[in-house]
């Protein structure tokens, strides 16, 4: 039911004039056959002799002192074969430094329902599940903090020890340029109210993991986005040298930063698996699935912007509070990003941004598609869309006249390269037919636009060292094959192909000929993981060097070969031929063999450390990344007035990706962003009996509304290509951003249909009729939130703008909050 | 039952001196503990979902023209996926260039019983079975050549259509200075007839592989000690670019020589996997696996020596005359090898060798540890015996007395490095009390001595431009982990561990953090494989230059960050240090992520070539290796003069390993050597039905008399270290030498105790009986051949040796035989 403009045009043409083989071009994904003959081994899909099952006992507290846990009658249970406890996992770990707050199992509190407290190895995982219900728990309850307005007004009992105070895990104040300056100078002044529920990632794959300890050496297959980070938390928590632990990440079914932590049940089953010297595999239930969580923070929003009358933005401030739940995971980075990325799109001259995350004790929240950035792009959006009608200014105008131009540096000291937004306002403006519709439909149908941009991988320096953010290894083979090593994992968006294409594209062999070996701690260099739309950018650009350096390595030999000069040897159809005179040349497996007589083996390495940030400030980690992607989408929408119901039949969407590796994968992307996009505009939602136990209400795929096909809209993709400097041929991301403008664009589209605003997402039948019954009553025509809570903000670090003569360094900095935060 | 003589205590001594760490010490190999566990995953233990089991109809002719086949019957069987037959199979392959002689299904004639003729692919191996003997297959029978003597005499009909003439695969004729006048000018001349039984390899493991096409590719999982042959056999027969064969060497339990030709099975597995879509696995049975065979030749043999009265051997003669079976393997080098190293261990002046490898209808051979020179050598080593009681000197003098030199050329152009036989024949004579015991011991009790020299790899250019014989690529990962890739395949000898060793040595690490990939085309550089005792060398070779590189890089760094000079960093520990104030260093995991900050990712590659060989005619290619070593064996035997059967109670061997890696590795395969060159002395035999249907009489591990632990010798060993220039850390072979003077020292002894030759192994109770009762009626004490027949010999090729002027190049050389030889 999925439209797509002929996207491929374009890109066909720019791949003819860059000569371009493969980048650009329509190329089946390397694991398309194996995906869809059944063939992928995922994580659930390993078998190993002797193999056990576990299975986690879960709390079934939203908050209590463990007191004593009983495992002596589980034990005896015929077929268990180990029973584990928090106490044998001390060492906590977590995926931030600063947020080390997690156990494998509980220790001695458990934070939400659904915290694992203990763990079982048996001979089978009916076994092993029945030995659940022999272990004795005595619990001490403790009171519990069920919403995040209780977290910032209740200090005691904390959840967690750390954070700036009570239940806050992290608080953000970070003010360039003085606002209030910003609002006195401005011609209008709006403040605005949102909220962004929680949703989860639901990925079709259920997490899973086998854990085999061979005596000296584990390996843990999982169906992980970051083996990497799950290697270091096992080397962690289990004291094992890090040379000790192999990760490897199987294909995912699907991750969208749902596998982007490093699991407790991946842990327990390795721990399980040293203690009984047999293999050990876990495979959650979709019910576990929506306990482990770590997705989208609901998050409270308020904005002020002051703006001319010309609609430029003189001074933007922008408060955030997250619902964090039990732990940290990446939340620091969330809340970060709550504020960092409204800078990059419309141009603001001076911008506050305050942040905070609080506990609570439901599934933790973390990165989800978008991380941390859909919920104020979708505020920012609405808002704009607002002070847009005040300003009795078109929206796609007035977002038109505002760009951040490119090669420039944002007030919050990021640097933007290439930025293709006002391309893509005015392919979606057009291809909707924008002018026509605009509050100039009938009531009832409206349409709606709206912005975003994302970040092509996380620009933040790491670890000490400057430590490369990914790496690849290169081996040519003298049959004319060729292996690329990256630490990357493919959770299903292709990046293994992209990392073929690219290779292949240099070498000028056909993608068939390459083999990519990704995402095993042994065999592959080091990779931050697949998130942050990272993969294309980074990994691309370290296989693109390594690819051309052994592309030189066989440019000399071939040159001495043939005595031509190496300038101009071209590689394509798998052979190294004079450009000028094609049939003086030679296969490209006699180049590698030439090569190989003369220096040996072929192999090459490629790394990718991002640009160092202009932002020297405290927090000017989260927000750099070597380049954003931009997107601009308009919602067509039907609200039906006795309903409530809102339909959604069609989206434009404009997608500024640099330069497309494969327009079929990209447009995959974009669909797939809409597509979960929309399941957050409409229906997607994490929730709690906050009143009562908080128990999940809906942990399962009947309950949990998601778009199913028939829901799904029509989609009209357009590729804006505006090759970044910074990217492999140019690419930019497009795994998360076509996620954004989606909401808030169907949000504007039903103020356009039926003049209610409903400034919290999900927008549900029920809160569009309460917004129009409103509205019939002569009252605001509005459902959102009323308050944002008071908070004890810390001092602001104040960063003057670059305009300002600001040189990214902060000239007041409030101390760290807290000492964990420099120890890690 | 084994003693061993304290083997370590030099070697400690040495790794003292040069503050080797790893090398020269007992380590623990790196699959141990999945060996004893049981983890560890052959071929046969691999199961993929969906696979079908194939078997293989086997001839039931020796040599039969297949008029047709009729496989409909088979087809219709519920559960057969697809049966194949040889015409969809047509193009021939081979290991040898010259040898392309075998189908993975004959498509026209069988040449063995055994040759596969049909295979099927079903559900269950018991379908598949029972599928076969619904195959109709119609025989024409053709005449069978039973003997390598009929094969001489019988031009027609040819079983194969190559070769110099008739059924002779390849004549050889090599003459490096004027032999007769050699013995002209020699006091003595003796002439010698031996003959030596074929054998086969009897490893734990049948053979077995899984082949797994997806579509585009093909994976072949096989218990090979060659997958670079197997796929370029697979490349070739089922026409597919090399880049889309991907083949896996899976652990070997035992190899010997026996896995390393491409098999038919693995073929015809890779076809029917393409044909159904579904991985297909074999497994032979080990009835199979005799036919399978590819072991020792039987081989014919004379040889005429002249010699001074003091031993120096100014002229020798030596014949050969192998029985190749029913295709030609790696017969053109067997046959050479019978000749080749006849000259590296006593100085001889002229060398004349003629070999000969006939065709039979029997199963082929090929190379069983030794490949080749066990026959010649226990020809040498018995008529040396022989010659030293004419001359009336200590067979361990005169061998002595006339040692080839270190560091110089033999008469037929091989070139010696490091030469420690004088030490070993000490070494042994000293421990096993030989001057007490020789000529000494009553009636029935004997002691013989022995000598023998291998190569440490061959040392042959192959292929066009210099093809590097290994690579190694290598991986630091900044977790203090290294990662190492490389062709070669461990068949059970340690030759990963060797690897892991080295790499340690040179990185300073753990052998435990060296994760070792090996055996995998699509992952490691090019290897050629598992024989010729090439590992060690040539792969340690590579992978101590791919670690010496790393180790540049890293020092580089480190020498920068601890401000000392490179030259005094010292890598042990897991630590990089200065030598000279150990506390001033930094861990390997941080000097890791300091060069990767620095440079990107941290790898390496590492290759090995051998050197060229001063040989320069043809035939040249067989015989030179990088280093040769050295072994000489002292067998103290006991005759039961009633029955005739040989017991052996000890054997004692010093060999030259030049620098033991691992001792405890070195030791086994010296002890190894000892165990198979035992079996082959006294009892194993592959023997047929000759004058009836050339059916193997004793096809199973029941019948098949190899020693068991009751027949086991003691055995002291006593390694010799003289680090030879070309090997990594000095190191030379050990997996094959020890073998070669087991048989003739045991036959030298059985002289000593009862005065009887026994001129043909094994060494059976009935054939000393025979020698003893012929001795007893006066005539000749000897059991053994009687004639060597008339063969066509071609004109010599004609080289004079070094010391004649000569330059490696012959004077006169025959044309080539027969034009398959210069196509390839």
């Amino acid at each position: 039911m999925t439209t797509t403009a002929p996207a491929a045009t374009p890109t066909d043409e720019r791949a003819a004039q860059q000569r371009l083989r493969v980048v650009g071009t329509p190329q089946r994904k390397v694991d398309a056959v194996d995906k869809v003959t059944g063939r992928t081994q995922f994580a659930d899909d390993i078998s190993l002799p002797r193999m056990l099952h576990a299975k986690l006992l879960r709390s079934t507290r939203p908050h209590a002192r463990i007191v004593d846990i009983d495992t002596s009658r589980a034990e005896t249970l015929d077929g268990v074969k180990a029973v584990l406890t928090g106490r044998k996992l001390p060492i906590p770990f977590g995926i931030l430094p600063v947020s080390q707050d997690e156990h494998a199992l509980a220790p001695d509190v458990a934070r939400f329902i659904g915290d694992p407290v203990a763990a079982v190895a048996a001979t089978t995982e009916e076994i092993a599940t029945a030995a659940l219900d022999l272990i004795d728990v005595h619990y001490e309850e403790l009171p519990a903090i069920t919403s995040v307005e209780q977290a910032v007004a209740t200090p005691e009992p904390r959840i967690h020890d750390y954070g700036p105070e009570g239940n806050l895990h992290k608080l953000i104040d970070l003010e360039f340029g003085d606002v209030e300056q910003g609002f006195a100078e401005a011609d209008l002044v709006r403040e605005d109210l949102f909220f962004y529920e929680g949703s989860t990632h639901l990925p079709m794959e259920q997490h899973a993991a086998v854990a085999d300890w061979s005596g000296d050496k584990l390996t843990l297959w999982s169906s992980t986005q970051t083996p990497h980070y799950v290697h270091r938390a096992l080397a962690k928590v289990l004291e094992l040298p890090p040379s000790r632990v192999r990760v490897i990440a199987c294909p995912n079914g699907g991750g969208f930063g749902g596998k982007s932590d490093p699991f407790n049940h991946e842990i327990a089953v390795a721990k399980l698996s040293m203690m009984t010297g047999r293999p050990v595999k876990i495979a959650l239930t979709r019910e576990e699935v929506f306990y482990c969580h770590r997705g989208r923070h609901p998050t409270l929003m308020w904005v002020k912007t002051g703006v001319t009358r010309a609609g430029a933005v003189k001074g933007m401030h922008f408060k955030t509070l997250l619902d964090g739940g039990a732990y940290g995971s990446y939340g620091v980075a969330s809340t970060y990003y709550t504020g960092a990325l409204q800078t990059v799109t419309y141009h603001v001259e001076r911008y506050k941004f305050q942040g905070a995350r609080a506990f609570t004790n439901k599934a933790p929240c973390g990165p989800k598609r978008g991380h941390g950035t859909p919920q104020p792009r979708c505020a920012l959006e609405v808002h704009v869309d607002k002070l847009a009608e005040e300003l009795g200014i078109d929206p796609a105008e007035l977002r038109l006249r505002h760009l951040v131009p490119p090669d420039s540096v944002t007030a919050n000291y990021l640097r933007v390269g290439s930025m293709g937004l006002g391309a893509c306002i005015r392919k979606a403006t057009e291809g909707a037919g924008w002018a026509d519709k605009f509050r100039k439909l009938p009531y009832g149908k409206g349409v709606g636009l709206a912005c975003s941009s994302y970040i092509s991988g996380a620009g933040l320096p790491i670890y000490w060292n400057n430590m490369p953010h990914t790496g690849v290894q290169l081996k040519c083979d003298r049959g004319g094959g060729v292996t690329v090593f990256c630490g990357s994992t493919d959770i299903g968006q292709g990046s293994d192909s992209i990392l073929a294409y690219i290779v292949a594209e240099v070498l000028g062999v056909e993608v068939g000929d390459i083999q990519v070996v990704t995402a095993d701690t042994d065999l592959t260099p080091v990779d931050l993981g697949s998130y942050s739309s990272r993969v294309t950018l980074m990994s691309g650009n370290a296989a693109l060097q390594a690819a051309e350096r052994a592309r030189e390595i066989l440019s000399q030999h071939a040159s001495q070969k043939l005595d031509v000069p190496e300038t101009r040897l071209a590689f394509a159809e798998n052979r190294v031929f004079n450009v000028e005179e094609p049939e003086c040349g030679m296969s490209f497996a006699e180049a590698v063999q030439l090569a190989e007589a003369a220096e040996g083996t072929v192999g090459t390495v490629g790394s990718y450390t991002p640009p160092r940030s202009p932002g020297r400030y405290r927090g000017a980690g989260v927000g750099p990344s070597p380049a954003y992607s931009y997107s601009a989408a308009i919602a067509e929408v039907e609200v039906h007035p006795d309903s409530g119901i809102v339909q959604v039949p069609r989206i434009w969407i404009a997608h500024d990706v640099g330069q497309c590796i494969n327009p079929v994968t990209v447009i995959g992307q974009v669909e797939g962003g809409v597509y979960m996009g929309l399941g957050e505009a409409l229906m997607e939602e994490m929730t709690y009996r906050e009143k009562r136990d908080l128990v999940h209400k809906i942990p399962s795929m009947l309950e949990y509304k998601s778009p199913t096909t028939l829901e799904m809209c029509d989609v009209v993709t357009y590729l804006i290509e505006d090759p970044d400097p910074s990217g492999p041929f140019g690419a930019k991301e497009v795994g998360q951003g076509p996620l954004l403008p989606v909401a808030p664009a169907i949000a504007n589209a039903v103020y356009d249909a039926v003049g209610v605003r409903v400034d919290e997402v999900p927008i549900t039948p029920e809160k569009v009729l309460k917004a129009m019954r409103r509205k019939a009553k002569g009252e605001e025509p509005r459902y959102g939130p009323g308050t944002f809570p008071e908070i004890n903000w810390p001092a602001p670090t104040r960063v003057p703008p670059p305009w300002e003569g600001g040189d990214g360094k902060a000239t007041e900095e409030t101390p760290r909050g807290f000492p964990e935060e420099r120890q890690h």
